[in-house]
């Protein structure tokens, strides 16, 4: 299969199940060594759950399959360019590229604007919209010296 | 309960679920009226899932329960500063405070950097690590219209 290809492929899970009403219009799917291992599509409203991107849907089913959360070595095809949810989640899965059709302007033309979320991303947080307040930091502290000092932990 | 008992549920959880060997130590809890609607703790490892952060588990956690991707009006206690993944979940999630303990240097610490990833996130894409290629924007753009033209659509 070549790029054009799985790309299709995930804009013809990006329109399927935007017509069956699962959510807004995008697929993805995750590809590694020439086949593809996950699938996802937007299920935000239908699965109540406001991390459901096509993205991060196709991760989660790549590590399902393949049995590892570490995709190293594996790409990404999505119907657009994703937003900074998924782009971080590109990032933790390690996957070395992502292929994209729709750009954010195309996102942004029919309502899904994600350039206030990178800006807020990328501001200091005393500069964000949204409050961040600290407290019990010490506490916490206690589980972070507990973790250095677990023998059997599975590092990631 | 006062913002010291929610978070201290956070950190219980951390602590449980990193000594239970599900994933790192991190715990996190979203409150919505006074009560906690979802809890969530790291298990990137055990479930095979790189998304599976403590913000979002409890994101989805909350969605399940309440039965809608809109978390408006309700806030999350975090027992350490969110990776940008989990912020910008806590975005789409409409999360309207984020408490939290640890410090991102206190997680740098024991070797939980998300300063890169952040600094990616906020770059343009042409000057991150990450290679992004567009292909096929006019296909998928056809989608995009057919999302204008729906009438039935759940918009969010």
């Amino acid at each position: 299969m070549t790029h054009e290809d799985f790309m299709r492929r995930a804009i013809a899970l990006s329109r399927a199940h935007m017509e069956a009403g699962h959510g807004g219009p995008f697929g993805a799917v995750v590809v590694k060594d020439g086949a593809i291992v996950g699938e996802g599509w937007n299920e935000v409203t239908s699965a109540n759950d406001p991390t459901a991107h096509a993205e991060v849907m196709a991760i989660r089913a790549a590590g399902r399959n393949l049995r590892t959360h570490d995709l190293g070595g594996a790409v990404i095809y999505t119907s657009c360019e994703p937003c900074p949810m998924c782009l971080a989640a590109i990032y933790w899965a390690r996957l070395k590229c992502v292929y994209y059709a729709n750009g954010r302007a195309d996102a942004a033309a029919i309502g899904f604007d994600d350039a206030l979320l990178y800006e807020e991303i990328a501001a200091p947080p005393e500069k964000r919209s949204l409050p961040m307040v600290r407290l019990l930091g010490g506490e916490a502290l206690e589980v972070f010296d507990g973790w250095t000092a677990k023998s059997d932990k599975k590092a990631y």
